[in-house]
């Protein structure tokens, strides 16, 4: 059955390409209002896709841009798999950056550039023409598919929790399969089955009502720029180990065997200083960069504002301070408990004739997925037979809130397939894909139909 | 003799201040230039008035805004003062704050609203009115005058330094009379004589070539927020004690007999801690809040920026964090010595992976003048005769450039002699000086010039 559905995927890479042009062509950014029709009208080319293809599929109307739910369940007795992806995309800017238009997609040195040809259209377009090719050649699948395809990715998903939580009885899945993040380096494809969360926080430190001269005032009050520096100082000792209390009680370790896999990948640590410009890696001696950057919490300013920041002094004792700060969280630690512990450690720390003002962001917990899942082995068999390699098993340092969403609300674990390569320029200028990645993703993800149903 | 002087005050009271509203009409704000010619008119105002009083008088060009010098040099065996001022003030804004405009000069409740009513154009003027009642009543003065009355005090005196550089030998005098300081609250005269110095400097850090997003990278770098702030909260440990190595080394401690005199002086805590907005003062333990404003070194961050700054989290590890930091100095410290030590401070805790930058922006030793001088001797005598009431002898937290120049480059202290309050909105809307204020400061200075010569 399957040569019939490889030999269809051969025949119409030229079309599948195509058409997938034809999408990158509609610039829909969410985030921008003047693109609005825009991003329906990417939205209504998915719709058209999966309906000509032969599924039930639905224009879900938001508050916001609209989702596109279709589905297929006419395989009895086999698990259904659940298809989450995006159609809209990050704002091209800066614009005069691009080698060609960004909204005008071209292949050069077999790579198809646009914004979006990656992150998330040519990704998620794998898995429309994988079913397409079994649709078309046998008129069934063999798993039952549920696609939830949203325009709200890049701007926070918020209409997509609401349609989640609203829905669940209709989204019954066993499984989540989500392409939106990476190969582990080309030549190399990864099941992504760990990633960190998050939780983030700003806090405002208040002393006199207005900025002060620091001659007439300086030395008899607290500064709040001192003291806020000395409070988010204290957050990490000089050897990189964060102090906030109870941090790390509920840390579920690395175990052996995942480092032992993680060594295995080759990893540049001389290509990976020059990328980011600096001169020496940094953090808990005791681990390696990759497991810091995937299976270890941080805890990182992201921005920091007092008093005057123009040119040459000015001689104040500054009326506020701010900090933002997020932490990187891994399994075991409950974003709500590590918030209230920062919280407190700060409020201590601030000091007497001050006060302080704290704002809890947002959060989501960590994820980690069971690699010897069935679900995972299907994957794995599936990448191995369209890339001509065993995929590697990696985490990611990021978060992706949707996969939390799934595990709590529908109660299913994601297959995370990147097809992409993390140099692909994502949310950057000249953001591209390799046209054969795109033709291995979409060939594997047709074996998938068929693994996940054995 | 000075019957006669006190005699043509009495009756010159109205036009005195009738004069000085003329020239608070003249919109010389020297930050702008829109209002160069203004300044220059102010500058002609006051060479008009002190050559219709008899003095040899020029309007020296510089680069910038003219400064005024005349002199009367016929006392012979008797000292020479050089009476300092300014004839520029600060920019008036927010305009739309002034009860009347700022250069529509009115009394209001026996008080002279205008920009410049006291600083500086007011309590400058009174030198120029008494050494005229001299003049008019006597041809001749008790003792010699040099006037240096500049138009860029108020954006930093350059051409003025090198004015007072090149020409020590036409300015030799014995002592500097300067009026641009305070009583120390209405009722209670003061002199000034202890001013604090100053060093500032701006410190930047850096990290990766770009803010990198925090899930894929943060943990495995320094992150320069973090660093900086930690850097920057070590200068002061949590009992309030400046940290920099040898810090406090060369610090002159201040005397029994000094702290005695502050305890004295009267200080409302409460209605200091409302004044500002704060709930506690802060600072040394083992000193008052007087002793911590006029004659404790600081450690202020003047202002911090780093990463995102805007509404909501933004998770990023930012590329660069800047710290700009003044430090205020009491007698002993050396501004060069400090600022090497705070950049070596500085430098010695920035973690590995990230570089410093450190730009020394300026600095000024603080200064103590001879309390038991015969000069100060005078001034106290004179005060007390004009204003009723022996003035208290303080110090200031600030610092007070010129100051430094005359010691410097002339040899000379100087008698820092405030007839304003600091409540009178010095570089604020409002700005004001009680009109009974104006009159006995001329009068304290006539007398003054009498006293100078015994």
């Amino acid at each position: 059955m399957i040569e019939q559905v490889d030999a269809y995927l051969s025949e119409n890479r030229e079309r599948f390409v195509d058409e997938l042009k034809e999408l990158l062509r509609i610039p829909s950014v969410s985030a921008d209002s003047a693109y609005k029709d825009d991003v329906r009208r990417a939205g209504k080319f998915v719709f058209d896709q999966l309906q000509s293809i032969g599924l039930d599929t639905e224009i879900v109307e938001t508050d916001g841009h609209p989702i596109i739910h279709a589905s297929w369940t006419g395989a009895e007795n086999a698990p259904t798999a659940m298809i989450y992806g995006h159609y809209d995309v990050q704002p091209p800017d800066p614009i005069e950056d691009w080698v060609t238009p960004p909204f005008e997609p071209e292949v050069r040195d077999g790579k198809l550039y646009a914004r979006g040809a990656t992150d998330d259209k040519g990704q998620m377009f794998t898995h429309i023409k994988s079913v397409e090719a079994w649709m078309k050649t046998h008129g069934r699948l063999p798993v039952n598919v549920k696609f939830v395809i949203e325009g709200e990715e890049e701007v926070g998903s918020e209409n997509l929790d609401h349609y989640l939580s609203d829905n669940r009885e209709k989204l019954v899945s066993d499984v989540a399969v989500v392409s939106d993040t990476s190969q582990y380096a080309p030549g190399i494809p990864a099941i992504t089955y760990g990633l960190r969360g998050i939780m983030a926080c700003e806090v405002k430190v208040s002393g006199p009502n207005q900025d002060l001269h620091s001659g007439m005032f300086g030395g008899s009050i607290a500064n709040p720029a001192n003291a806020l520096a000395s409070m988010v100082g204290k957050l990490i000792d000089d050897s990189g180990l964060i102090q906030i209390p109870g941090f790390f009680d509920d840390v579920i370790p690395l175990q052996d065997a995942e480092r032992e896999e993680f060594a295995k990948l080759p990893f540049d640590k001389a290509a990976y200083l020059n990328e980011l410009g600096v001169g020496a890696t940094h953090g808990e001696p005791e681990y390696s960069t990759l497991e810091r950057r995937w299976a270890r919490p941080t805890c990182d300013v992201n921005g920091f504002i007092s008093g005057y920041t123009g040119e040459g002094p000015k001689t104040i004792v500054p009326s506020w301070a701010i900090a933002k700060i997020t932490c990187r969280l891994v399994p075991g630690q409950d974003p709500t408990k590590v918030t209230a512990s920062l919280r407190e450690f700060l409020q201590a720390n601030c000091p007497p004739g001050l006060s302080m003002e704290f704002v809890d962001q947002h959060g989501c917990a960590a994820l980690v997925f069971d690699t010897s899942s069935p679900y995972m082995a299907a994957a794995r068999d599936s990448i191995e037979t369209a890339f001509g390699a065993t995929p590697v098993m990696i985490r990611e340092g990021g978060s992706i809130p949707v996969v939390s969403t799934f595990r709590d609300v529908l109660g299913i674990d994601t297959l995370l397939l990147g097809w992409g390569l993390d140099t692909d320029n994502l949310h950057s200028p000249n953001e591209h894909f390799t046209v054969e990645d795109f033709h291995r993703g979409t060939r594997a993800s047709a074996w998938l139909w068929d693994a996940l149903r054995k």
